[in-house]
């Protein structure tokens, strides 16, 4: 079974931690280290498929990478695009907007990150952040944020329409994971500089994101801009999973390198 | 009568070339020196009111200008934008598409240019481009205008919903009055510089030109983002017309300047 039908978010989506340790990709007699292999082997592929998109320079690929705290989207880059040629592929983080970009509509400072023909461009946190933290710190209420929905909707059809593949992706962590994970980041000196005092409030209204997360994808799942749910307390599955999906997305591109000029083939070195 | 409504796309729209001579701001005994007057006081409380709008930073301000060639976009900005202060005002011109714009979707680099809150911004041409001269040249089929004119309904409402004041301005000129213009920079040494052998081209295609406005200004025209068709023959009278729908929208926004710190107020200066 293909991982974009594994993972693809339910209808009737509802977020419990039990489902964050689920490995459906998993045979079931694989430890760590063949989990790595597996996802080290899409990676390989990926890495071919990459410069073949970026020389055909006709489709655009955009990965949206959601989740708490901790969840991994950080890693997640690191680990899957470390090894892939940089040039045609772009990872973006968006924080907190700054006063220029607050200055503007919510999805302005995320169209000019979007990808150009022949790039893929990751985001680490996206026009998501504007329907979920601020929907939960009360930022916007439950009318602003239905408009927000459509807008959401109308801008990534849009997207959609004009030649760009996206994927989004929310990495599911556990309530408990996160509580290991910023223990983890709290005990060592290399990791602490990650913490913001922020984290920890967000922490307490855990189960308000949950919803959050809900009705943020459930109102934003389409064909063309679909939303997977990927378990992400294993960094090695959730990896396997993000690269199985990116992968099979590449392969239904049916990508080929440009066809050279025929004057260029016909052309007789001396 | 309100500008406003004098101006207004009627629902079914027929471009007349006898219509770009119309003056219906006009009472009927204004000389050229009157209209011109008549203008400058609406420019001088335009430019009372833009710092407003500035110091204020809560509305946003988009001014489209759309038109054939020799229509006046640029003479409009100059006449109307001059006496106004720089600060929070933008002019932007929309040329042929760079090859990075070019590997975007058509919306990605108006979208930048969209004003920020405070800013009141003025667009010669823009995304109407991309259903105009790219549907008459046949570089987009009927199909794909369509799309477009969805696409730019989607964003057009996003911006007003985010806070963007919206005005598009159609300068209605005449074939006969274009063709005078041409002939005047032809023979002017100080104006062949702004002559483009495709202007030439593209008169030859005036009627398809004409048909494609109207298509796009019915499909996109909204309360939100209104359409207004004003007769550009004059240029008095298109200065006077413009400056009557700036005020009129401006006026309609109860700009106040922002309430001091209620501290600042109990300061006691000794």
């Amino acid at each position: 079974m293909k991982a974009r039908e594994l993972f693809r978010l339910a209808t009737d989506v509802k977020l419990r931690d039990a489902d964050a340790a689920r490995q459906p990709l998993d045979k079931g007699n694989a430890d760590k280290q063949d989990t790595k292999d597996a996802a080290q082997r899409l990676l390989e592929r990926i890495a071919e498929l990459q410069p073949m998109l970026h020389a055909q320079g006709k489709h655009k690929v955009l990965l949206v990478l959601q989740g708490m705290d901790t969840s991994g989207k950080d890693g997640a880059i690191r680990s899957l695009f470390g090894a892939i040629n940089p040039v045609g592929l772009r990872a973006v983080s968006f924080k907190a907007p700054t006063e220029i970009e607050a200055g503007h509509d919510f999805l302005w400072r995320v169209h000019r990150q979007a990808p150009a023909k022949g790039e893929m461009v990751v985001f680490n946190r996206s026009h998501y952040e504007d329907v979920l933290i601020t929907r939960v710190l009360g930022m916007v209420d439950a009318k602003e944020c239905k408009r927000r929905y459509a807008h959401i909707r109308d801008f990534e059809r849009m997207l959609a329409e004009t030649g760009t593949t996206i994927i989004k992706v929310f990495l599911h962590i556990s309530k408990d994971e996160q509580r290991a994970r910023l223990q983890a980041r709290l005990d060592d000196p290399a990791k602490q500089w990650k913490l913001d005092p922020a984290d920890f409030e967000q922490r307490k209204k855990w189960t308000a994101f949950q919803r959050a997360y809900e009705d943020a994808m459930r109102a934003t799942d389409a064909d063309h801009a679909p939303w997977y749910v990927v378990p992400a307390d294993s960094k090695p599955h959730r990896n396997l999973a993000i690269a199985s999906l990116l992968l099979e997305t590449l392969d239904s591109l049916k990508l080929a390198w440009p066809k050279p000029d025929p004057a260029l083939l016909a052309l007789k070195i001396k």
